[in-house]
């Protein structure tokens, strides 16, 4: 089953042998950001999500980029927060500590509370807001032609869309340190010395080999467990201590011990045949084991 | 001194060279994990653990694999906490969080707050409780017959055994992403470049050169060092602040600056010798300076 | 502009082409440290951090070695807080949790609380204290002749100057364990290998390396930015959740996009141009966006 395409403008949404694949989609500005594709791949995020079709979630860019930075049309104000089109702009996203909410941030967070994976396919240019929305993804894979840039002190800005706290958790604090206070641009060689990306790819075989990984997880795994390991391993980055692990996985075993996915799995496995999982997300997966992660602060407020 | 075998049944214990070495021991079944073998995992580290003799512990599996995952022996109600025989294993571990411990988390916890280091060393299939029993470890080798799979999501099951938190501690967020997501099962060459082992060996050396590290660690170190290093760095990924570890640093080389150990290593390197360390874990470990760690939570009930 | 140099005898103080140079400078004693080096480096980051012209930091060892780690020229007693030396020494740092502070610790949490960022280029041996000061840089590269030990566990000691919070962050506590366990000393290319240093450079090439690092931040980057970036991701390390990175980094954008720097930045990039940066940390630093970070704790006295 292929899902239509909602009528989005800055992105592209397809649906496809249960992976869905969004694609920036200003190919002309190398796909640069705006408050619009922000809103669209929010959007695209609560539709795969809600989509029992949909197994793995593939990020990619049109054209010769994947995304080229912020959108920086309004010149010197385009980060000012007295700027009336900023304003209205990031006034739908609600403010966090009594300011607006960063843009990046909004895709961001929206990313790490998914229950269905993401697998980056970065192709040329990823800059700025354009590599910090690839961090909550699971896997990143880069094209020969993929260039890096945590540029933002070279802008007078900093790490947003959650950055800081993302990038030293999968490359170490000393890369994040380098890439972030020399803010210069690097590429995928670096990228995977760096362990930012898992592996480099000739530019025509990158998209491939992204929906080739979709493909693996639709086809050996169980929604269900793949959707609480996402929650359980992202969740438990910011525990104090295994023990949070050991009651959450005890939680989630106790319940998922007696579902027809385990049985299906295990008996499956004894059979040396593929698993046919019946459990779905959207009904079987269960919210005592462990909270959606992770949980909007108190001072977060929408509009 | 040689310590005599305790009487296990499912795994064997040696003790030899200040070595306690623990072997997996059922290899006609690949050494799948039972209710058994982690009674006698435990019962094992806790013996090395309180025996001043034992300066490192080394981890391996008898035959032509480490372990192969969960016996599934019950087909597919093996995980099912309704099944008695399941209910009957599981219940001298009693429960946290109102529900039976996992079984592999019991094994990991008890590895967890070991004071003594452990070395893994991988011969073939490492697989499903098979990869999480070696997280706690603080080094891990592989031989070139090692395959790695963690593969709970193909099984209707999560990562368990604590993992989600070790798995992303050890090789980032990342790279634990991508292996648990998948399912699939890898070779040493991966496992290597995704920091889950530091070495790979050829399979005739991978037993040797565990004991090598082993040794080097017994005739080089301070015993009541290496507990506390033990205790310090694991126990430091869970603080959120660097003033924690210089805290408890600065009482740890208050209490140890008094000591004889220290004493001994200082003179020796002075004097260009091997030391001989003359305080021991048991009688000399400063309670005070870091807590046993980590705590078992409060709702952690024994039967 | 260029800084006369300090009065100061254990280490070199040089500032020039906006880059402050720390240099230990005890070559007949291989660098090693002392009470009296501990006082001269937290003496020298403030200088650095309070001056303006000041973009970042190189710490390097004069002559054939970095750092050989503690003076131990006490002997069997150099650790002994009952030794009145020791006392004397240590005393003006003040207390922690009722004990002096570690001495190595004094500095490293000076490092960590700086605003600028610090490339540490480690030529020949750094041992002990002298691989442990090098863990608070943003960036460690290595001459061929590099040499590290983290050899407390050799001495009768821990692992100090709060690394058992920083080593696993920067390396994963795996690499940190093996090398803390065994307290071996490695040379430059398992530095490298395991991410302990991002570069191997022949030692003719090592400062230059390091130099050019610092001038292209100097050149390229807000200072203010680099400032709240190195806050960020440092203090990041430490929250458990990616809300708290949101949090901050949308008070730093709203801060920051109203700024000079900012609208320097985006018009110089969009202008093809080098930015010519306005702020000033110390006229521009938004300190209601992020703490000073890390914050000493409540049991910190002061003599």
């Amino acid at each position: 089953m292929s899902t239509a395409a909602p009528d989005f403008t800055e992105i592209a949404y397809d649906v496809d042998d249960r992976i869905a694949t969004i694609t920036l989609d200003r190919p002309d500005r190398l796909n640069a950001f705006t408050p619009t594709m922000a809103r669209e791949l929010i959007a695209a995020y609560d539709l795969a999500d809600a989509d029992e079709d949909v197994r793995a979630i593939v990020l990619t860019g049109r054209g010769r980029g994947f995304c080229a930075g912020a959108d920086l049309g309004r010149g010197g104000s385009s980060f000012d927060p007295n700027d009336p089109q900023r304003a209205a702009d990031r006034a739908e996203t609600g403010t966090i500590g009594g300011v607006l909410r960063d843009g990046g941030g909004t895709v961001t967070m929206r990313m790490a509370s998914l229950r269905t994976p993401v697998i980056a396919a970065v192709n040329g240019p990823a800059v700025g807001i354009g590599a910090t929305m690839t961090l909550p993804a699971d896997i990143r894979l880069a094209g020969e032609s993929a260039r890096f840039g945590f540029v933002f002190a070279r802008r007078g800005l900093v790490p947003e869309a959650a950055s800081s706290w993302f990038l030293p958790r999968i490359v170490g604090i000393s890369q994040a340190m380098e890439w972030a206070a020399t803010g210069r641009v690097f590429d995928a060689a670096e990228a995977l010395s760096g362990k930012l990306v898992s592996r480099v790819l000739p530019d025509g075989d990158l998209l491939g080999t992204a929906q080739a990984i979709a493909r693996e997880i639709a086809e050996n795994t169980s929604a269900v467990s793949v959707a609480l390991t996402r929650q359980l391993l992202w969740g438990m980055l910011g525990s104090p201590s295994p023990w949070d692990a050991h009651r959450a996985d005890s939680a989630a075993i106790h319940h998922l011990g007696q579902s027809d996915d385990v049985a299906e799995g295990v008996t499956a496995f004894l059979e040396k045949r593929s698993p046919a999982f019946p459990d779905t997300v959207t009904g079987d997966y269960p919210e005592q084991v462990l909270p959606h992660w992770p949980q909007p602060p108190e001072d977060l407020s929408s509009p």
